[in-house]
């Protein structure tokens, strides 16, 4: 635990979250490099992605597309993509996600956003580069929904950008307007961690009141 | 509510997060335009910090940086940089945080990440479209668990990026090395919304399975 007894019960008294709650998304989470054993079902990962989901995108474009990698046979060509310090965690954790966005989001805006579709995707479709900046950062935005959502399905999660995503889009992406930009490891906890928890930035460091 | 019955049966089964909390950040939750009148304290904004931290980011960079816009008197000049249609929105907002990156994150490195710092920080040193790419992709996640640590403190989230950055950042980031992104405006919730919810994409829609 890294924080003590008084900064827990400071956040109990904020928080609507319960403490157990609170710790197994945020406070004691970890990240992981290594698992057990345990597969993970098709209907755990239904579950993240119905919470992962339901997060605030702008213009609810959801640009964020998920690859689930699975088999022995697609993990061997996506880890020739990836640094070498990375790939045996790659290739032994229970499921593997590549997370892409689409830089073709705007398309989905009559089902999306039909009540700003007709203003907003002429503007987009005539900008590749806002629609292509907009689609990376609310990714990314969506990417941090999808840690806390696989943690509140119970795993310990495993991101990385250490890879080659240029060779992951030509391997896994040609021809689809997906650009991969993480690959997040997944699996039940095993209880084994690699180093103490690294420092975070105080409050008073990285935020400031007008 | 936008699930049904058995949808909600079959995540309760995957979850380890109970029935309220799935709801609160993620189900149920809904972007704000109009809050309570309650005030929120300088302790809820320590907590939501205190979680938002604490999920990982690359190198454990920890690129965010929050300005918390409580004054009118920054209100206005905040708003003078917004679109039209959301100045009312953040005026009347309870809090605002504007959410920026630090363009120069990898110079805490000695800090965040001291087993890494001798060889990674002459690497961003010197490449400062990986630094400064690596920075918004990073503070972008981090906005991703900032949207739900927010809701863990019980607050409904309008996150916008209908704003002009370059004029916020001239405004109150002139000299300092912070780009701003986002802005979230926050309150206890009034129980109003503006219309139905908006579609989310399906499971085989956004992913696939290899």
């Amino acid at each position: 635990m890294s924080i003590d007894i008084a900064t827990e019960t400071f956040l109990h008294k904020e928080l609507i979250l319960d403490g157990d709650a609170a710790a197994a998304l945020f406070l004691e989470a970890r990240t992981a490099n290594s698992w057990s054993d345990e597969e993970i079902s098709d209907e755990t990962l239904q579950a993240i992605y119905a919470l992962t989901k339901m997060g605030p995108t702008a213009f609810n474009g959801q640009p964020l597309r998920i690859m689930w990698v699975r088999s022995a046979e697609a993990r061997e060509r996506l880890v020739e993509h990836m640094m070498d310090g990375n790939k045996a965690k790659t290739l032994t954790a229970p499921m593997v996600a590549v997370l892409s966005f689409n830089t073709e989001w705007h398309s989905l805006m009559p089902t999306t956003a039909p009540h700003m579709a007709d203003m907003l995707m002429p503007m987009f479709e005539a900008n590749a580069e806002s629609r292509t900046a907009s689609g990376n950062n609310n990714a990314h935005v969506q990417a941090g929904y999808f840690i806390l959502a696989a943690r509140a399905a119970g795993l310990a999660v495993g991101p990385m950008t250490g890879f080659d995503s240029a060779g992951v889009d030509a391997e896994f992406n040609a021809g689809s307007t997906h650009k991969s930009f993480m690959v997040v490891n997944l699996g039940k906890p095993n209880g084994g961690l690699d180093r103490e928890r690294l420092q975070r930035l105080e409050f008073d460091l990285a935020t400031v009141t007008l």
